[in-house]
């Protein structure tokens, strides 16, 4: 067999997010159906993140295994054209060893989150950005966000049904930039781990917002992060403004 | 009467086009339907550009005539609220003269037209941009575009529908840049005159890109519009890439 990596990107809202169920569409089911149409067989891929419903990605990394010795571009374009009009794309393909793997061999996922400050309804960004109405107070988040970096018990920003067998995760960056756009301003998150919680980032992204409108101050964050208990967190961000935006490996497979 | 300018941003993909029709939807015909939920009888708005099926908007310009005299915000909040779900916002509202007229008032329209250029299918900017999936060369487009700009007979780029008394405009401006995204490069056009012809922009945008592609050359262009035929024209590019971008006027109403 030979294993190629895919990086991915799609538009989450139309499917109950990464992973294949019954009955119901996700992003894997589409590839995994694309796949058995250039080598009908049953296919069973592998992701670096298995992102929820409605959240995004610029660059999740799966790996596909298969009999034939394809050139990687024509594998994505078979995938691309296979699975239109779904908004799933294959941005790029690389073969790899049978060592590599999209998930155990990922050494840090980045995500990036998109709010939209401005008071008139979006239109053409809805459904790529969480829009709120008021502008936020940067300084106040960043120093907020000086509490949720490091190594620490996430608990508190952990989904009520996250499976990680520890509560403890190392968060490498939490940093936040205004970005001018044609639609107005948008303040963008960059959060960067070795691996996340359930719900980790929209529950800081949530959290990050309350403090910026003023009802949350800098160190109520460290309180709730201490508090390790559910109930003391901030409002969980809606999905749409999640993407995962980058995946590294001990060496980058599409660098080549 | 109260006369207030609106600055209207739109997603152009569910309508077919500005003007109002019988039994189709139109974004003038949602924007008069909310003015008549705030002061109910019969609107009739004028726009400075009445643009085509799936052509959109940041800053369409339009005015309305209102019988109470309206906070200019709380006028925009009670449009955007009875707007829902139709991508259709009102971006800024301010009270203008009686001798105001979005359209017969306007100095200058400026529009925007993005091409994303990437092999992989689009995912979140589908709709929004016209992908090509070969590199452009921006040098030979600029060469090209130096014969579109200025005062000419521009019949070759003139729809056969166009209404307009005469083929002769003057472009103020037609300058082309690289713009690096998420979704990888993208070339922006912005393209300035007073008035247009009938489908000029994206005349002069298809004919571009295969300038740019290679499959014509700087002179051609110019060979083009001097023939004053419309038979002489490249390819109308797609709609979707198409914004109206701004409309200028002798004192900006927005500006106060």
């Amino acid at each position: 067999m030979y294993r190629y990596a895919l990086k991915v990107e799609y538009n989450g809202a139309p499917f109950h997010g990464w992973q294949r169920q019954n009955d119901v569409p996700s992003v894997q089911g589409v590839i995994e159906a694309a796949l058995a149409k250039v080598e009908p067989r049953v296919h069973n891929i592998a992701a670096a993140g298995r992102t929820d419903a409605g959240v995004h990605a610029l660059a999740q990394v799966a790996h596909c295994d298969m009999e034939r010795d394809w050139k990687p571009f024509r594998l994505s374009e078979a995938l691309n054209y296979h699975m239109k009009p779904h908004p799933v794309a294959i941005v790029a393909c690389a073969p790899v060893s049978e060592e590599f793997h999209a998930r155990f061999s990922a050494l840090e996922r980045r995500y990036l989150f998109r709010v939209l400050v401005r008071r008139a309804p979006a239109t053409h960004q809805a459904g790529l950005v969480w829009q709120v109405k008021k502008p936020l107070d940067l300084d106040a988040m960043r120093a907020a966000a000086k509490h949720l970096i490091g190594k620490h018990d996430f608990t508190t920003f952990r989904s009520t049904i996250c499976q990680s067998v520890s509560p403890i995760k190392t968060i490498d960056r939490l940093d936040m930039v205004e970005v001018e756009t044609i639609a107005g301003l948008e303040v963008h998150f960059d959060v960067r781990a070795r691996s996340f919680l359930h719900n980790q980032v929209r529950s800081f992204v949530g959290t990050l917002e309350r403090v910026g409108a003023g009802s949350l101050n800098p160190d109520d964050v460290k309180k709730m992060r201490e508090a390790r208990d559910r109930q003391a967190c901030g409002p969980v961000s809606p999905p749409h403004g999640l993407y995962l935006a980058h995946v590294a490996y001990p060496v980058d497979p599409f660098e080549a």
